[in-house]
């Protein structure tokens, strides 16, 4: 039997025509106006669908770390992925991509799952214990190792939303993964701006960033032997941080075991800084590197970008793309680098 | 006497060095780490600047309309424009191009500029008579027309927010010209867009738009002879609305008489449509136009984004510039079109 309603309500991927800008028309999650009128914080308390002892209430597990012997869908876990249950865009079909007049658009395909950090509803991802943390890491790296396999899936993007400010629908600890089946414009403008100073330098942008960073160390907020976590020359926002491998790497997926453990360090340290000195502030923070179907090694350099939201983007910034932030990088360093 | 005080608070224009991303480190607005501890919500209440009978708690005035007779920087003016008393950025100066290692920066000249658009402390815009938009209309004009004149200001970016959710710290009904000495990113990319499909088919692609939206009417909110307000196909936002001039016009300096009328009404509507629809929600809207020291009648057409703050921003639209609205512009038109 052919659903119609499923085929009705499948995500529409929607191309701007004059800035090739993608947008997601939601279906899964559809608001309709009168939704608009009604709190729209997400309710705290109730049952949490992320808890041990509720797996029933999410999809099916993609994954998990847990005891040995723990059979799935059930409690004994400390980290677990599952597909989001409202999800943006949706595994199954084909992409369809198909013009409208003047539009272009696609079915929404792709796949959007959640990492759930750790079974404790209260412990924040900067609460974790190290080892806790390189567990996320991997499980990032899993997930996009299997994402990768379906050719249809051109990128996938990890991140994380801390905090109801920051976008976070709920409160117990988790990341998302978004694959779609298009290279975002941002990822794109990164990936040519880096290319075009490798064609200049034959050098990693990248790598030369961290050498000045390294060498000047006024925006420098940590390091270990694999890591810098640095206050980016151009940030957009108040104590944005940036965390990158020493050594060049372009593509996450190659992490080996050492580098992820200083990641994962490098995170704790930043998180933990971050909690302390802004009073546990809602965040962002995106993994960025290379498409899940590109193999280019030289020119980009992965790096997960951290943005807390202590500002309010507004109409200058909507309009020009251009921020305005008020507290300079130097000075963002220097209270993070005040030792925890 | 040279004032080194100043100096040394002047802003800064970074630029990032992979994706070519410019942020103002706005010295004048300076929040150090300490700021963030404290509520940002913008205090309500007490003495407000822009009320008349407290014209000396701004800068000078710039130009007003008001009574025949008045006096500069005293009441009696219906709309006055003013210098931001805390500018993003500065008039003063040059632009001092310069390299710092792998990076570029320059001094934060360019202009900041306040438009009070009533002198009634709470009447909202969308609450003015159209007379009244229409004279807010006029002095975006006036304003651009008079930064013009200055060759170091390459883009004058007049936008608006409204509620403290969009960004706006002060309640009293106001408007914001910044003018920048680049032309920012996002505006790059659209006259790009726009001029790309000139170039492939010599017609200009807002219009081909307009012809559409007027013909599948699906999307279209509200239209009079010389305006149309539509719920853009690729709508980022949920009741994301553009109004466009229905003839061909790139720049909005060049808008005649009646057409300033009909802007206005259609503001009007659009503006108490949302208002109504949605309990007056939070908003950005931005005027996007021609660069000022450009003159390229083809290919691009001026018009006004309107976006409603109903979703969070979150770590996917930060890390890929796709966003996820869970409200088909059909259904958002559709809500507004109904009668007001």
């Amino acid at each position: 039997m052919i659903c119609w309603f499923h085929f009705q309500t499948m995500p529409e991927l929607r191309k701007d025509p004059v800035t090739g800008r993608w947008v997601i028309i939601a279906t899964e999650r559809i608001r309709r106006p009168s939704d608009y009128l009604v709190e729209s914080s997400p309710p705290r308390g109730g049952t949490c669908p992320f808890c041990p002892g509720n797996e029933a209430e999410t999809p099916p597990e993609i994954e998990a770390f847990g005891e040995e012997g723990r059979a799935p869908n059930g409690p004994g876990w400390w980290l677990r992925v599952v597909p989001n249950k409202y999800p943006a865009l949706r595994v199954e079909g084909d992409l369809h991509r198909t013009g409208k007049g003047i539009y272009d658009l696609m079915n929404g395909v792709g796949a959007h799952e959640i990492i759930v950090e750790t079974p404790v509803h209260d412990q924040e991802l900067a609460d974790l214990s190290d080892s806790s943390i390189e567990k996320v890491i991997w499980a990032y790296r899993d997930r996009m190792m299997d994402l990768k396999k379906d050719a249809r899936l051109l990128y996938a993007l990890v991140f994380k939303n801390h905090g109801d400010a920051a976008g976070a629908s709920l409160e117990h600890p988790h990341s998302q993964i978004i694959a779609t089946p298009i290279i975002p414009k941002r990822v794109q403008e990164e990936l040519k701006g880096a290319r075009q100073y490798y064609d200049y330098r034959e050098r990693c942008i990248f790598c030369d960033m961290l050498q000045q960073e390294l060498r000047e160390r006024e925006r420098l907020i940590f390091e270990n032997a694999s890591c810098v976590a640095v206050a980016p020359f151009a940030s957009r926002f108040p104590f944005e941080t940036w965390i990158m491998p020493k050594v060049h790497q372009a593509d996450f997926l190659q992490i080996g075991k050492q580098s992820a453990i200083d990641l994962a360090r490098a995170m704790k340290e930043v998180l933990v800084r971050l909690k302390r000195t802004l009073n546990d502030p809602p965040y962002n923070y995106m993994l960025h590197t290379m498409p899940l179907q590109e193999n280019d090694p030289d020119a980009y350099h992965w790096h997960i970008e951290i943005i807390p939201k202590l500002t309010k983007v507004a109409g200058f910034e909507w309009g020009s793309g251009f921020y305005i932030n008020p507290t300079p990088p130097e000075e963002a360093a220097a209270a993070l680098r005040e030792p925890v």
